[in-house]
């Protein structure tokens, strides 16, 4: 058993985990490892908006070919929904970032490629401090954890309500208090947003490409049907507890949906996705299923869930939506 | 809004409550306030065991005569379960539960009135930093708030997984871990437990009294199955998660079983409690009805629910057992 802060980000505590010393979790879990050098990353989520499930022929090839560029990241994917498809890229080198982006931002968003269809860039770039990673299965990391140098082994801070918090090494000094709320500035059809201080970013998958049988048909009938509810309430509602805005994205490859969602939403805070969690109907509703899913099919669950979790300062987030729908992501209501 | 933590119990802090300052419950509840000149409490738990449902007749005078004498509790009520009928009894002042103890303790688990059925006490007098309460409505206390001056307004410190640790005014500096085992010492059919540090005890009520049609219906068919269920859990299987011992009793007035019940459980530790409550599939599945109860009644919902919650030092518990059964309470397996 290990703790899912890294030695090398170990600070003397002001505040206090959730559980004692002697915490045993229920199941094991791991977390992304990266490299002692690495201290921030870049998490770049890039958005297409279209009719339809796929987009339109050509659209894409900009960023394919960017996201193959020199100082492209370490790892990308893409997923869609609700009319939109998102691709993901990860980098562990924010300077490498920045060339990249000054090299390519207007090939997405430039005023060159207007075309009617929306698009956008929600990018952060937490510290190694102000991030944290979770994975039920080793294997098959997804995410910033592919640019790790692996995935650690069983870790402690895992399983409890809490745990999600104490994992991300800030936790040990910092409450995270969110400051400020973010500022919508609009130019026409482009809008940038000023970001407010600790907002948090989720991203929370799961796949079932190993699944069969009567697991397959419980996941699919009996737990994702909840799961989507809860999502819908977050994309329709979410502002009441705090969710800034939701997606729920199906990944694809080769431009064909395979057996893997997730969950992208951002938070005012930490705090108010913490609340949700734990409390709100529409959450205890999804850890009920998944605590009956995994109850039934036990230690064999083929099911992998990932999740990870970023509270940003201000000046390491950037938002900005060109020729966007009313509403989308951060940009207000148009 | 107001703290659960009374004004004269606040300390400087070493410890951080689990939620912001700014934090919003979602629905009202409600804590027991005590006089300020009250120190310590007195909680006596007094167990007659016996077949079937009700006493034989007259096994109940002796202690019905002791709690009307001289130095006897502020409040105390009956309630029963498993061939058990208990007597609770409350006091807010220990050296008048000594006195009365001195007085009347020979008369329930004294040699001379050994006959047969099992008896037992179960003690503890937590300080007042040791203790909370949580009531989800006004207007009828039960246990040890019916010795207080009244209930508080609306408080801070519920609706999230953490709160009842943050109620207690020692969680501001103190981790409340356990220390030590309970020590079970044996002569005879007389057994006595040397307690451990930091053991935690709950009892948590509901009362449906005022529910009729729909509510009344849901409650009894939905909620109180899966009540029942964790209850009997705890009993049968609880040591695996830190629980010692668990009642599920229904309280009686005038000899009669009335519509009020309560789970009555020691733990290893607060932590263990907490572990339960949050994570272990038979609490939140009592979790997940009672959210589905609140939601479909919403505010108008009769149902009342309460609980008190103590962490006690071992010289704060005493336990001794005669003739009884064996695995009862803490007496260990007979």
């Amino acid at each position: 058993m290990e703790s899912a802060i890294p030695d090398h980000l170990v600070t003397t505590r002001t505040r206090h985990r959730r559980v004692p010393d002697d915490y045993a979790p229920p199941y094991p879990s791991y977390v992304a490892r990266s490299a002692t050098s690495v201290r921030q990353v870049v998490m770049a989520y890039l958005g297409l908006q279209h009719d339809g499930d796929d987009p339109p022929p050509g659209l894409l090839a900009p960023i394919d070919a960017a996201l193959a560029a020199a100082d492209g990241p370490g790892h990308h994917d893409r997923a869609r929904g609700d009319g939109e498809t998102v691709s993901i890229a990860y980098w562990d080198d924010p300077e490498q970032f920045d060339r990249w982006w000054d090299a390519h931002r207007d090939s997405w968003l430039g005023d060159g490629v207007r075309d009617g269809n929306g698009r956008w860039a929600e990018v952060l770039r937490p510290t190694v401090e102000e991030h944290e990673t979770l994975f039920s299965s080793t294997g098959r990391p997804e995410g910033v954890a592919v640019l790790a140098e692996g995935l650690s082994g069983e870790v402690q801070e895992h399983g409890y309500w809490g745990g999600m918090r104490d994992r991300i090494p800030l936790s040990q000094t910092d409450a995270m208090a969110p400051v400020g709320e973010p500022v919508v500035e609009r130019d026409g059809g482009r809008v940038r947003v000023r970001p407010q201080h600790a907002a948090c970013l989720i991203r929370s998958g799961q796949d079932w490409t190993d699944t069969d049988g009567a697991e397959r048909v419980m996941y699919l009938e009996e737990v994702e049907p909840v799961l989507r509810a809860g999502m819908d309430f977050l994309r329709d509602e979410g502002s009441a507890v705090g969710c800034r805005t939701n997606r729920y994205l199906t990944v694809v490859e080769d431009a064909r949906p395979v057996d893997r969602t997730f969950g992208m939403s951002w938070w005012r805070s930490l705090d108010a996705l913490e609340r949700w969690s734990e409390s709100h109907p529409t959450h205890v509703a999804i850890f009920g299923a998944a605590m009956r899913y995994l109850t039934t099919t036990g230690p064999s669950a083929r099911l992998r869930l990932y999740h990870e979790v970023s509270v940003a300062a201000a000046d390491e987030q950037y938002f900005e939506y060109v020729d966007c729908r009313p509403g989308t992501g951060l940009s207000g209501n148009g």
